[in-house]
């Protein structure tokens, strides 16, 4: 799998009259070469990968991450920095013939490229912005890694499951939360693919919420975002419910969610640009009167990263290809009284797409 | 608290001639505003700052966190985008009579300053790239923000202590992380303020060990190196430990990293080079032939982050002065065998430092 990749890779390079490219983003490189050590942030890399249009790759890191690297890699030279990332490339990069140096520009800060120009300017190496090669290439999944990204999708619904069947008033969002993230790793999961949201009543009505002390109280709205990483894959998944009989406030406008969410379905199929899946499903919710209570997009990628390529917005003109995976999460977010999404993950095919959810908590009510 | 830091970075940017400065670190946005909300990667910004050098300050971010930013802040003008972040400043700038627009350049990617740069020239700003500004006013601390770091030392230490009581063999990695991470939470913690790391035997040679499943057995190393977060600010604390009786070896080498630890803590003061304190310590463990198994730096800034400046390690020559928090955590590595790591942080004072920790778990033995 691998091989393949950094086959197409070198080949998208020389296109390029590229002589190297520098891996940054922690995704991409463990796309590329199964290290799966992850960023403290952007500014203290794990280490990155420098991948030659021609000639084997390298793995360059620092001592902390020496066994990791030769573990989970084949096939990289691994070199280790003790002075940092730029004085190693200054002394590899000339003995390696390379020149014409890209770097991902969407994963490098730019205080790093003002420091790296200097220093490559004594050994004439020309640096060269570029954005998304990779990414473009993890967009569309093989069916190996659909596989993946289906178990991390079931592995997520029966956590949410075990847990669901527990909650009753009196409980708070943070003990909630906390018993998903203890039951994800019971199970099995490298850990949560983001912070996990549990949202009560108005709450909900702020679509990144994190968890607070609130305690539930019956009748409340329960807003559950939550999804991890499994074999490096991610999963992505909310549902939303009310604590007891829900009201024909709520049933109306759960309704209208989960309308604009089949309506976003339905829409999805290779060659359909992404911005008219969200027009799909934002018409319905704009038809009934709350287009001004959906304020972010339908939908995004998920792989190796829980957000990436492509983003399914208003904003996006891209088409979609079989083999995307994306969420289709359409919500309402009322301020005074709350708010409901309802997310699904589903892969792109050629005449339409398939869900990778079986869970019907809240859907169709 | 935040008007006097406002009112010195304000007249920070006076000096430098720069009419407002954009704000995207997500701790120094906490720092200036109170502001909490952390952005999911570099990629996806929870807003930004703008802080004007004459004028009230504003808060731009999109409505997911609005109400967020509206109960977190007072004095900041709260402006919504729905097209992102550069057009509104596009229309905002004119408006404000901003013509010279810092930026963190160690916090802003490549390739988002070229875009800003397209989008800004039409309304002719000019970009000043900026490192460190407000990470040089956090790094020196005040006694209220020493009090919040001394209270999460303490948490921190209070769920290291409930967990280490019922370590025992046939524990897993995996199974003691979880545990430390669920007590901290459960006891008021925001969340951990790193990934908690728990390491037996050999995979305590890797400073960055991930946990697994490995079962601990009796005569086990133990390495523990954890943190949390406690209203805002970060605490950091490693201790290694046996797992029954520590043999001749490992008391040997304890010993010396123990005397390393202490090494730097007596040569921290006012008015020190970093450097000079990473020396102390690391001639111990150089003098004892471990210098090679020692391959990272001493210590790091903690406060708002849990890496922030100033960095105690050879390369950085700047003093220490006093209010600056920092660890101390000299460690050997020993691929085959294991590694020893103890960490302590110490608040810097005129003429010495003072020890946040209390607990002595492993350290005199």
């Amino acid at each position: 799998m691998i091989l393949e990749r950094l086959r197409r890779l070198r080949a998208s390079l020389r296109r390029r009259k590229i002589d190297a490219l520098l891996v940054t983003e922690p995704g991409n490189r463990r796309y590329l070469s199964g290290y799966s050590a992850g960023d403290h942030g952007i500014g203290e890399s794990s280490g990155v990968l420098l991948i030659p249009a021609s000639g084997d790759p390298y793995l360059l890191t620092d001592s902390r991450f020496k066994l990791q690297a030769d573990d989970e890699t084949s096939g990289f030279t691994i070199k280790l920095y003790r002075k940092g990332l730029f004085p190693l490339l200054k002394q590899l990069l000339p003995d390696l013939g390379i020149h014409r140096l890209a770097f991902e520009s969407h994963y490098f800060l730019h205080a790093s490229v003002e420091k790296l120009t200097g220093i490559l300017a004594k050994v004439v190496v020309e640096l060269v912005p570029t954005t998304g090669i990779i990414e473009r290439m993890r967009a569309v999944k093989s069916e190996e890694e659909i596989g993946l990204i289906k178990q991390s999708v079931l592995l997520n619904e029966r956590v949410f499951q075990l847990v669901y069947s527990t909650i009753e008033p009196g409980m708070t969002e943070i003990e909630i939360a906390l018993a998903l993230e203890l039951t994800m790793r019971e199970l099995g999961a490298e850990g949560a693919s983001f912070e996990t949201i549990v949202a009560f009543g108005t709450n909900a009505a702020r679509p990144h919420a994190v968890p607070t002390d609130r305690i539930l109280a019956s009748g409340d709205i329960v807003l559950v975002d939550m999804g991890l990483v499994l074999k490096g894959y991610c999963s992505d998944m909310t549902r939303t419910f009310i604590a007891g009989k829900p009201g024909d406030t709520y049933l109306e406008r759960v309704r209208v969610v989960r309308k604009a969410q089949l309506a976003g379905v339905e829409a999805i199929r290779a060659g359909v640009r992404c911005c008219d899946v969200d027009r799909a499903a934002r018409s319905i919710i704009e038809n009934a009167g709350y287009g001004r209570f959906f304020g972010h997009g339908l939908g995004h990628g998920v792989g190796l990263a829980v957000h990436e390529a492509p983003g399914v917005s208003p904003r996006v003109r891209k088409k979609l290809r079989t083999g995307m995976v994306v969420t289709v999460e359409p919500g309402i977010y009322l301020p005074e009284w709350g708010g409901i999404r309802l997310e699904n993950m589903v892969v792109v095919r050629e005449t339409g797409c398939e869900v990778l959810n079986e869970d019907f908590t809240g859907l169709d009510i």
